[in-house]
């Protein structure tokens, strides 16, 4: 892939029609990408982080290199955020050189130069604020935050609930099915990302309520497009085996389903998208089956 | 129009293609409409809600009725909710008796049986309860809260942010920019809510953040559709004049723009639609000017 990206300067699958500008140096050589380095930004998929986190360990002398992960997911098994992977196979990195950078931000509008807003979250205050000198442009507007739990969880979770707008859009419900799912789906996110440590407001903002929207509504959102696929009733391994990217989302509702349990959280819309994907659930009932819950005061975390 | 209604069974302005059910009398009688009954819903444009809660007020006997308001808007110079409007209109009418209904709720899809979910909110928990078990069916869930307040304002205030999506839109920015704009709008609506006494958790809920999203996406949006033309460089006066709905959305910001004065809060996306709507702004340059405001740490609230 590199080599041919080399040459053609376009990335054809993933993102056609872009020109990759000559500054961009283009290598598939770990020592080429890492050495002499003041940051690298990590935008791998989630189960290849650990992988990738371990090839980034063997390098020596990068002790104030600052660190950017962009990979949404909670790897399955461990159910660690991908920072928590990163920190725990990279020796030299600490949280203070770590930062997560996430928000409605889908790269084919990006790389157009259409005006987007994302969150950096750092434990080092300093970090984010340089994190955000180097990325922020007229274009592409960057906001600080220190809770790097909060904005990691959004970016991972809110695939989830895309996945479950998607399906809404193929089994045929409406654009009020959808507005009513996303703030329920947005609940059920903070009840568990309350519980795992991160502040209930940062779901509120760019990287929880905001990318969520995008997530659910965008004709580019990957995730919402698997549960179209599904909801139309076509089978899941037969719609991931015809992608070419990675709809994290999937792997995220395993996760997400098995911190449920673990937390003691209930998380109703995550419960019917696991029993979707993977027992076959019909995807109308499932639907009907979040609607007709017992009648109740609407409450928020 | 109630006698073309009485006779075809269909608003072919407004909902083409629903036909009225039979059981559903139609009427402009006052008399007819009010007398007699357990409970009224008042769906009145907000700048005659005034005039209609004098005529309700001239009715006697009505001590037990509960009444229900889901009128969305502000009214202009007095700054009041509608609720409000009502109580101090009808003289019968107490705390007690009144809910608002309010939610992502196109009538577009709820005539279709799609499923959709609300909100009514009472000062009385008995009188919400009783709204919920007669409006509730397997399509559409109705939830219950008791603060009035913030469900009357997240409806009526959505439609500002909604003219904002539309001018996104009509202008050629992107899904990244609407998804960006929607948290930020929900935290100026929260900063102004909260002022007036709202409880900030409503507006994170299905008549804040559900019916944003809804009204900022939705083909069926009249506000969102109202900025899309704006957006496209259309004058406000020659698009109202052409729609046969009203876009409450417009009213709205005179009055949240007023009352952003009144309370000292800072609204940022108001103040650009309010320039762009009442002072001939230019409507790309109010989106650079949102986006190159100082960078500096996300806040909520």
């Amino acid at each position: 892939v590199a080599r041919q990206l080399k040459v053609v300067r376009e990335n054809k699958q993933s993102l056609p029609g872009v020109k990759i500008p000559q500054e961009i140096v283009i290598s598939s050589s770990f020592e080429q990408i890492v050495s002499g380095k003041d940051l690298i930004v990590i935008a791998v998929p989630s189960h290849v982080a650990r992988s990738v986190g371990k090839k980034v360990n063997r390098f020596e002398g990068l002790d104030n290199i600052i660190l950017v992960s962009v990979t949404k997911g909670i790897e399955n098994r461990t159910l660690l955020r991908i920072s928590q992977v990163l920190l725990e196979t990279i020796n030299w990195l600490d949280e203070a050189k770590l930062a997560v950078l996430s928000g409605p931000s889908h790269a084919e509008e990006v790389s157009r130069k259409i005006p987007t807003a994302v969150v950096v979250a750092s434990r080092n205050h300093k970090t984010a604020e340089l994190v955000q000198k180097v990325f922020m442009s007229p274009e592409f507007r960057v906001y600080t935050s220190d809770d790097v739990i909060g904005v990691e969880l959004g970016g991972s979770l809110k695939n989830i609930i895309a996945i479950a707008a998607g399906i809404c859009d193929g089994a045929g419900f409406g654009d009020n099915t959808k507005a009513a799912l996303q703030p329920r789906g947005l609940a059920e996110i903070v009840r568990l990302g309350v519980k795992m440590g991160a502040n209930p407001l940062t779901f509120a903002g760019l990287s929880g309520m905001g990318d969520l929207i995008v997530t659910c509504m965008s004709q580019y959102s990957r995730n919402r497009y698997v549960g179209e696929q599904i909801g139309k009733g076509r089978k899941l391994e037969e719609v991931l085996n015809e992608m070419v990217m990675v709809a994290e989302g999937v792997r995220t509702t395993r996760s997400a389903h098995q911190l449920s349990k673990k937390y003691g959280v209930e998380m109703p819309i995550t419960g019917e998208v696991y029993k979707i994907l993977f027992q076959g659930k019909d995807p109308k009932a499932a639907v009907y089956d979040l609607m007709s819950r017992d009648a109740k005061p609407e409450s928020w975390g």
